[in-house]
């Protein structure tokens, strides 16, 4: 069916010559082929809106990196769009939501998604997979719950999230009515994904790490589970950054893959984990603003940490705006080159 | 010596009659007071840079919200300012330098501090302590190495500190030169707060989360382990906020207090630090915006979780600024009664 499925394989505990590789944010920032086309859209939104622009972008990292998978290009925030929450990208800022949920009468402002509100997401995806012709696999993504409920309820980004989180002390009912109202809509989004294409999907819980234990398994685990539950059709893949105290719960997850930050240690995660479960990542994306040499040391090193286990090489966090490309080449080739001797 | 030095008990390990409490970030933003003479001072740092005010406010939390230790009011930025870089501390954005460490040609720009460059400091804690008039013992601060390396080579704040971090790979041989300024710096910053009259002293890492394990150990915990070796005059509190996978080597330092944040989990941090430290911490500080019932029973449970065990109350974090001060209160009171049961 593809031509390079090493990732697929991977991910499902199969045989495979060498590990895969891809980065996180491989489709966008760095590349110049990717700023030509961002320029031509004219806003970071009318490029994730316009299928034929997004699957282009989706599939310039594998014409230039040569990585082991496309992962469609697009933004976790179009789910809270498509509820009725629509959100700005301010250039320099980031995100911006001119509405937030404060009180349970906001909820009747948004609405769990039937589907099509996100119809260019899945064109997209059909157009990538038309331009890759089985070269390699398409992963599908969304934000995971908890990380939606933060912009949601902020409003745009925060170091501390300390409103999304006092909404969690003050009106816990509130809080779990939004999850749920999100759980659901990002199933249904992921399952359109899948129809469309997407060959594996991954769930970014990028603000995994400003809860605590107790509160991320009342808040944030419920959802990421229901949807492990709910997709059985293709892997699953969990990155629930900086989630240090809560892997025990993340092993646990009927999932495929679980993606580990670069602060995590290696060791540490397989035995907690234990062998049936493929991990993800997790060279510091700041390794790549070294030399060639030392970027070659440092994936080395990290291969034969996980060497013999269930392994997909990533960087642990998306890869920097400003890193070279030739370097973010050179990891890509040295995962390939070191991992198939 | 002291009406009340259950805190410099608990720290040492001595019999206390109840935990002592205190709040990060008591002195400043959540009181209207506070509020009244940063306005009268014009600007933060001249609030921070003229020492009957600075003693005004660390006095304050005392005063009004009946802590059990006063911490002297600064900024961890004086450090990086005395050594020649200046900062500004602009509203709503926070710190910003405008020259930064990037290359060794800027390590001539520097010097380790001589101590008399941060007379304000040592003269508020003067004046600060004449008012405690022997009430509860003052705590002196300073920032981690580390950390007062982010600010030094970004320039401001961030939240990858990749610019820091790129240089760390890029040029480790400058990245340990600087630290070792800043660390040597640090040593004579906090024995000139103590010959002010400091009863113990807090070293805030507040960015140790962002490297990796490995770096962290490189890095950051030389620097640290150097000063712990250092201040043998009074209790020393180490707080370095995320540094979850390096908890072991942090619990081999020879300290008196570990601070935790509030994602850290109580029994297994115990577990890791064995009896023979105080753990300091580590109520979410977004409890407090929930309601006084909620708030007392969140702050009970987190006592039962330390309790036999050496311990001083505190929050995870600094208290957020839009927190009702009747809540902070309700906290502390709460740690009162409960604990001296």
């Amino acid at each position: 069916m593809y031509k390079n499925d090493l990732i697929l394989r991977a991910a499902k505990g199969m045989p495979v010559e060498r590990t895969p590789v891809w980065v996180m944010r491989q489709a966008g920032r760095i590349l110049k082929e990717y700023r030509k086309v961002r320029k031509d859209a004219g806003s970071f939104k009318n490029l994730v809106e316009t299928p034929s622009l997004a699957a282009e972008v989706t599939v310039q990292p594998v014409d230039i990196l040569d990585v082991d998978a496309a992962i469609i290009f697009s933004d976790i925030l179009v789910v809270p769009e498509a509820m009725g929450l629509p959100y700005e990208m301010v250039e320099k800022k980031g995100p911006f939501f001119n509405k937030v949920i404060t009180a349970e009468k906001d909820l009747s402002e948004i609405r769990m998604i039937g589907g099509g509100e996100l119809e260019y997401v899945y064109e997209a995806i059909k157009v990538a997979k038309a331009s890759l012709s089985g070269r390699v696999p398409l992963i599908g993504f969304a934000g995971a719950p908890w990380t939606i409920f933060c912009y949601m309820t902020e409003g745009e980004g925060s170091k501390t999230f300390s409103k999304s989180r006092k909404l969690l002390y003050r009106d816990p009912v509130l809080s779990k009515k939004l999850l749920h109202l999100i759980t659901e809509s990002t199933i249904i989004y992921l399952k359109e994904q899948i129809k469309a294409g997407a060959d594996m999907v991954q769930l970014f819980d990028s603000w995994a790490g400003i809860l605590s234990q107790e509160q991320y398994q009342e808040f944030a685990m419920p959802g990421i589970r229901r949807i492990c539950d709910s997709i059985q059709e293709v892997p699953v893949t969990i990155f629930s950054k900086g989630a240090y105290t809560s892997l025990e719960s993340i092993a646990a997850l009927p999932c495929h893959t679980i993606g580990m930050d670069w602060q995590m240690n290696i060791d540490h995660t397989r035995k907690i984990v234990g062998s049936n479960k493929t991990l993800q990542g997790n060279l510091d994306p700041c390794v790549l603003y070294g030399t060639r040499d030392n970027i070659k040391k440092e994936t080395r090193k990290m291969l034969d940490k996980f060497k013999g286990t269930r392994h997909i090489a990533n960087l642990g966090h998306g890869v920097y705006p400003d890193t070279d490309p030739d370097h973010v080449r050179c990891f890509i080739d040295t995962v390939k080159e070191y991992s198939s001797r």
